[in-house]
């Protein structure tokens, strides 16, 4: 594969995978989802035959605030974390645009076939917690995107969210349902899945000739300000992330408490670790961009458990300290002796702390006790009813660390299979020197230097944008 | 009318404007509103005569997530949205700031007068909801802006505002009242209305000469950035605006699930056809910002009714497509053959789609069966009491359309009528050649350039802002 | 003290401090923190013997929407407002997230130890009002960062937190429980305390030779958009701030409804002041980022009171003209006069409309009327119960007043006290002509003329980067 000589011309197959999808999406909407009965024009009878006495009752008031907290983590979250590149930033937040709006319609179905397919009518019924569970769905390919940032097409981004939805449905109703595991903030399901999944697709894509594109691989001051706006919109809204669809009542209460209080420890040993590394004291904003948000991450399963307010301080406290070390040694170990180019660090932020949540989760759900929790407390928290109703803690236990490691074996082999789709010479990726370049997929205007009136003779000169990826250029003269 | 030499200065008329109308504002408001019983001191007198069992029964609790949602869309959403050109941003986010906390005052007196005016006692009460609708209201205004923006003055705004929530008000008294129309989200009585209340306004202060700014009427790298914050906060908040004040229960529920459909599809297809348009296949980020909201506006009737959610899809789809062409198509063929300069392409985000979900609400609701809503749900949906107990959904579908024609008469002749006003040559706006820069009415602070300590003699020499609107200039050497 | 030769290095203080109190923070959690009946697992049981039909009537539901709007504020509006600056960026969203994390979890145990120790467990409960209460007391701290932003090291910054907190739990202990003020948005404890605590602070380290830095006490035009992004997140929503903790029910609602009316008016007063101010009738960025929200701040301690909408409106009308005349004469009269060094002029975004709040507070308590609230309006509104239940409005008033002053006294000594703590030259704080720079405490990228591929030969030849703290550098020739 000649990959200077790269077509990135992607304007039929981006189109053409739009529209067949989003046509796709319709008629599948159109055979098989329908509104729940909370949202449907029959609440009120429902609210009659049920004995609901208000309307505040409906679910949608529970929820709806946490969803539209997880909405703006996946959309301006994810996507101004990743405009810290100096020339990648309308891809970083568009393309997670376009990612999360095509990946939530799958999900809504993948996930309703799995758990929400009425065997009678063969309808699935969506409600507020639907849309949650579909933004999630989403954030497992969004964190694979960030391995993947700056080195694919947006064609290739569409194959990985439509697998990596698919993989996601699969691998949950597997540690959800039949491993009968808790995970409500998706430590595993979530971080665990989506970090492994990415580093296997960018495993397989390794580029040996990337340094070329080198210049571009680095932030720009105000870039790193834009991602802080999205650092700091996860950090604050975590706690709603991991509480959205947990139980109601003290469920919800308490794993936005206990991801509170991680997420500032994580905070505090980032800063420490940061500062440690670097000769003279100074902060590295990569560090903080990132690995602050440890603690929410690896806090995904444990949340809803009662693992006490100085567990959660805990949890926070290593995992900063550890994702802090992953950006200052594991990745630059994976570039250059696994050869796996990881551009936002995924792993040190999702992979490694989501599973140690999983097995955090494990524990803190081994060390369970009735007198802790209460009886019913007990049974509420770990949902033991039914075929589960005489699971004991310890066993429990031992299904979420078997949980934990389903997950990453889904994002590693089903990352592998993906990965190996995407060589195919047809998708339309950029040359190894017009990776982080946003030249390549969207028409970039010119540069802030053209607009004081005084310099506008020199701007002709210097500025004009070449189309880079046609490889020429020619200075143009006023 | 000599543009060139025009004053610019308003450091008498807008102290003046915002000191009288701020006072009239303390002494209506003096005379007029109350707080209601909700909000009010004797609530729990008032709890306890109707059997209200808990204050979470409040509306407060059923609206205020929502409230703060919509706000946010208001200045957050299309303040930043409006910051996409590159010398325009304080004038884009600031002045859409200073418009809306001008209009919310007048908007609660207005909506007041019309819908919440006590006969007895002569006064107007307000809560949770009367902050909704003041936000929505000043929508309309704001709306108008994106086609003048970097036009007019901020004193020409205020007029637009006065005149914008004035008519905006009895628009909406019309279709909501005497048409009995239902518009949770406001597709006719915001966005149709607003869209073509800017659209006359702008065609009528066509400005031949206007291609002498064209050097500023564009965008930066980073402005894109900016204005991508914009178009996130409406796109992740726009279920909360079309369900802020439909019915409690089912149906605030399904009108935020059909309109988060309606959304995620419109991204596709803006995707799809921003990318066929170009001939590599490129992203533009302009169809990117504004494009995949329209799902959304074209939502704003239906977003309440039973439309299923495949059905919203379909909007999503259509009016993804619509809009985009509308930006490719129709705002330079506006511009050329019809005189008319929309600096935001409102026509194509809100005129547009704003008609069609007018269309849209009344087939939905022709086609509605009490098969699918239920007989309560049917009453409910469409608020069939009173004097409109027997009205058949046929006849609402029809009175629909009459509303959604009421919404763009109001802003045509609105417009055109506000249009002639803001013609006199008082009201302080820009030469043709000072449009679109923020150097007129704010002070712009110094270049980025200046920053390097080793080039700071440089600095001197080239980068000294001038007065431009005193149109001369020295470069002063160091 | 020679401040040129000033030793930055903060490799060992600034990790040292981070771990120390974490694990402090871990060790106190375990033996204080708990948590409370609506958060712990016990809750069903809880329920079951309290009557409580609902799990909607956990105070989670009617706190929590509030709760995350006023960690945005803490987050992103206090962070982002203090991004004006043109090289602080870093230090003013970073130091700021530090400052939080750090504070919130010594603001739990502080006010857990004056407000919930349970005296037979001698455990501290904490529930989604503990979470919010730690915020607001951050807040303060946050506050007295925006008098030192640029000049201080983040150790003195955690040092400063330390005892802000420390200080603000006794001063809320005295005002709230002792003199049994209402105060639920915090004119007096939050916003006088800290603006005055802030100030003494910069006045006991003020730097005679500041001016030398003055190249880098400005901002530059996209620093003044971010900032935006602060400004309008605080505006938006000091609603949910000033109503977090209030009474449920018409308290919460009362609250929002009047500090959304005192904030439009702030913003009409502003700019009118600002236009007046400028010799064109230009605005100025600094008045509208700031003065805009001392509505917000002067209602903190009426919003819940009966002040009627109109008298809001008028609270936001004098404190936007008093804020905006703060910054165009008081600052600039403290530096000249008063040798206080005031960076974000938090005087009078802070201060005075924070110690106004206070006496408008106890005007409107003064004020209050039995016919106007109902006797059990009046019962709830003031927690007239137990000891307090024969205390008269007036009383009440005096106290409010007594109130105010203890808090702007705790300000003002502690303030001192800290400054001179803060005098020892072994913090690493910046030379003067360091101030207001980010190279001294983060790594800092390359600049953004970096990135055109035509220029980079030039690049290496003006803009590598040097380390200015060590006071020399060598131009790097390709």
């Amino acid at each position: 594969m000649q990959r200077l000589s790269r077509n990135t011309n992607i304007r039929v197959s981006l189109p053409a995978v739009c529209f067949v999808w989003q046509i796709a999406m319709i008629i599948l909407f159109g055979v098989f989802i329908r509104y729940d009965e909370e949202s449907d024009a029959h609440w009120v009878e429902f609210r009659r035959e049920n004995n609901i006495t208000s309307d505040i009752e409906n679910d949608f008031y529970f929820r709806y605030p946490s969803f539209q907290d997880v909405h703006v983590m996946i959309f301006v979250g994810f996507g101004f974390l990743m405009t810290f590149l100096k020339r990648y930033s309308f891809g970083g937040v568009g393309f997670n645009f376009l990612i999360a709006a095509f990946g939530l319609q799958w999900a809504l179905l993948m996930q309703g076939w799995f758990h929400a397919l009425n065997p009678e009518t063969g309808k699935i019924t969506i409600g507020v917690e639907s849309l949650i569970n579909a933004d999630f769905c989403c954030a497992g390919s969004l964190i694979a995107y960030g391995a993947l940032l700056g080195k694919v097409s947006p064609v290739q981004l569409l194959v990985v969210t439509l697998f990596g939805v698919t993989l996601f449905a699969v691998e949950e109703y597997i540690i959800l349902d039949l491993l009968h595991c808790r995970d409500a903030g998706g430590s595993m399901v979530i971080h665990a899945f989506g970090g492994y999944y990415g580093l296997a697709i960018s495993w397989v894509l390794y580029r040996p000739n990337l340094h070329q594109s080198k210049r571009l691989n680095g932030s720009v001051y105000h870039s790193d300000v834009f991602a802080m706006i999205g650092t700091l919109f996860l950090w604050m809204f975590w706690p709603s992330f991991n509480s959205a669809i947990t139980d109601h009542g003290d469920g919800q209460h308490r794993a936005a408490i206990n991801t509170y209080l991680a997420l500032a420890s994580s905070v505090l040993t980032t800063v420490a670790i940061s500062s440690m590394s670097q000769k003279r004291g100074k902060l590295d904003m990569v560090h903080i961009q990132n690995a602050t948000l440890a603690g929410g991450v690896a806090m995904g399963t444990a949340a809803e458990f009662m693992i006490t307010p100085y567990g959660s301080l805990i949890v926070g406290f290593c995992t900063g300290i550890i994702s802090t070390f992953g950006y200052l040694f594991v990745t630059p170990f994976l570039e250059k002796h696994l050869k796996l180019q990881d551009t936002c660090g995924v792993h040190n932020l999702h992979a490694m702390p989501g599973m140690l949540g999983g097995f955090i989760g494990a524990i803190v759900a081994a060390a369970a006790d009735e007198s802790v929790y209460s009886r019913e407390g007990l049974i509420n928290t770990f949902d033991f009813e039914g075929e589960f109703a005489n699971r004991s803690v310890g066993t429990q236990g031992g299904f979420q660390a078997a949980g934990t490691c389903v997950a990453i074996a889904f994002g590693l082999v089903g990352g592998a299979i993906v990965g190996f789709i995407l060589r195919f010479p047809i998708w339309g990726d950029p040359a190894d020197d017009n990776c982080y370049d946003d030249e390549v997929y969207w028409e970039v205007p010119e540069d802030e230097e053209a607009i004081p009136p005084v310099l506008e003779y020199n701007n002709h000169m210097i500025h004009k944008h070449q189309d880079i990826s046609e490889s020429n250029f020619s200075v143009e003269q006023s």
